[in-house]
């Protein structure tokens, strides 16, 4: 049987992942601080890591909590925003495992369309002006999960406007900002909304840019919220991972950060250099928008399509993604999306042609 | 001003910490299976550490969770125990994160007075007789936080028969078992219980025997409950650390752990018995049972000490400790916990003799 291609998973392949650099991380951690990182720590997260964070994203400190993972920062963000019956805005196509969270808590999902620059901010403000009142709004504002797509600098301001003039928190999730592999960066929302704005929470992670399995992640956000969520932390888990923070800190401080974030940007752009180029050429009723950056594609196939078939059919011939509609409430049924992170150029272009294949034999 | 004489953390001095020996194993994880600890790993825990640990106990991998820390393991354990108003029974005194954890959850929380072989398990048989369903049992058998004491063999084959009669799980909390440092070990109630006991769920964790920041510990219960925790733990944070589990599989591997244990056993011993020195010197009014392992010692005070105004009194001199009410839902009032774990022999005299001081200041 051929080997099994995976579009499904959003992980880097082990050949972009500096190992050499984090086993010196290791070692200059536990050299540089061996008392910091092998005590228990403070909740917030390991103190020179804290305030590296801190510093790049200029604000406090006390702005900041580091924990094991971001999953694990938005499941402690989510339990102190969402009650019972809170609406909450989200993006469609969203995260499949933010809709989960959202969901098991009771939140009353809104899903808004998501365009290629990002969340339709028209029809957000004609909900707003028909009486939602969201909790927060989850943006994922960067090379989106699933879609790719990338939020617009006008839509970064407007979403804001909209987040002041109606109350509620924008909820900044952006793991894949540093891996831009074309275009220009944008400025995030919370850098936008200003030291005293406090309408931004800001979560972002080290996942791809250091390893998914070292599960470091951040939020930045109004002070008051971080306390709290960081009491919540203290009764979880007193403190989390200093020994993976030590590491990260010295990968950041290292220099080491920026050579990786080089190497994965550049192996990505490829990735989908190869993606787009298969897809044209194998299964041209395929649309889709090239992300700028990031893991994933989401492609749409011709109305009627019934990608539940294709998931199928394709795995007979050993390729594997994710549905469409796991990554919504209902609908999305002829969509798919194809995570390139995880696979060679090679790789890529011999799952496509399975892909292919399958959608021929439908 | 004096150096501080912290007796209130249960954490390792640094100088009995094995750090070039977690510099190997970071190094030889990074070097033999670079994949399994960058990549995602999954919420049951990096999968070589978690068979270590199943066959340490004799169990399948199926009834082991590996988490960030014992104490995100208890969380889990208690989501998926406790509804409000749930009666949970106690040792009296306890651990007093846990009573935070249950009493947070709305636990109807029941304590029974710990003697210095263990809970008085006739006091439970009693109210068991008298109507009392407990969801279940957490006990911490081996050198108890805060007391120090140890549950005997008796009490242990005790409290599995009534477990069975009435139906409740036995919730064996034994992070301290490797730390013994004199006296005979005892079985766990775990294997005491027997493959198909089904009344046991065992927590232990890495914190005593490599050391707290790492943040790895583990649940081993039945298949069942482990597996909806381990759905949690996915919904939570996707994998725990793969990194630092990944350290603590070489530190295990490598037999570091025994060293460590040898290391950390010894120190203890010396420092409980510059402690118990101490007291019997400048505060012979201190009653206490001599541990025979663990971090804790127990302290009461004689009846009328108010230790909330010693606590006080101490700290004008630099020496702090935890009250004994703290670990309690009320009373406790002329009773402490001193935490040996963290303070040199020399530092323990010296400490002791301020504490008296504080004393004869009320």
């Amino acid at each position: 049987m051929a080997d099994s291609i995976s579009f499904a998973r959003g992980a880097p392949s082990l050949d972009i992942i500096d190992i050499e650099g984090l086993k010196a991380s290791a070692a200059e951690s536990f050299s540089e601080d061996p008392g910091g990182v092998t005590a228990y720590g403070t909740a917030g997260g390991y103190a020179p890591l804290r305030k590296w964070i801190a510093d790049g994203h200029g604000v406090d400190v006390d702005q900041v909590i580091v924990t094991n993972g971001s999953m694990q920062a938005d499941a402690f963000l989510f339990d102190a925003l969402v009650q019972p019956g809170d609406a909450v805005v989200v993006e469609r196509p969203t995260y499949d495992r933010t809709l989960l969270g959202l969901l098991e808590r009771g939140a009353d999902v809104k899903m808004i369309e998501l365009e290629p620059d990002g969340i339709d901010t028209a029809a957000l403000r004609a909900e707003l002006e028909g009486g939602l009142r969201p909790r927060f709004a989850h943006i994922i504002p960067n090379f989106q999960n699933p879609a790719g797509y990338t939020l617009s600098q006008a839509k970064r301001e407007e979403l804001l406007a909209l987040a002041s003039e109606y109350d509620f928190l924008i909820f900044e999730d952006d793991p894949y900002i540093e891996i831009r592999f074309t275009g220009e960066p944008l400025p995030t929302m919370l850098s936008l909304d200003g030291a005293d704005g406090g309408h931004v929470v800001y979560a972002s992670s080290f996942s791809k840019t250091v390893c998914p399995g070292i599960r470091v992640g951040y939020l930045v956000g109004p002070s008051a919220l971080i306390k709290e969520i960081t009491t919540a932390a203290t009764n979880t888990y007193i403190s989390p991972d200093m020994v993976a923070q030590g590491i990260v800190y010295q990968f950041c401080m290292s220099g080491r950060i920026e050579e990786s974030v080089k190497t994965v940007s550049a192996a990505l752009a490829d990735r989908v250099a190869a993606l787009t180029a298969a897809l044209d050429e194998h299964l041209p009723e395929a649309q889709y928008n090239a992300p700028e950056g990031g893991y994933f594609m989401w492609v749409e196939l011709p109305e009627g399509t019934d990608v539940a078939a294709l998931e199928q059919a394709a795995a007979e011939r050993d390729v594997v993604f994710v549905k469409g509609e796991d990554f919504v409430i209902e609908g999305a049924t002829n969509q798919l999306r194809l995570a390139y992170s995880g696979v060679t150029p090679a790789q890529i272009s011999e799952g496509i042609e399975r892909l292919a294949d399958a959608y021929r034999s439908l």
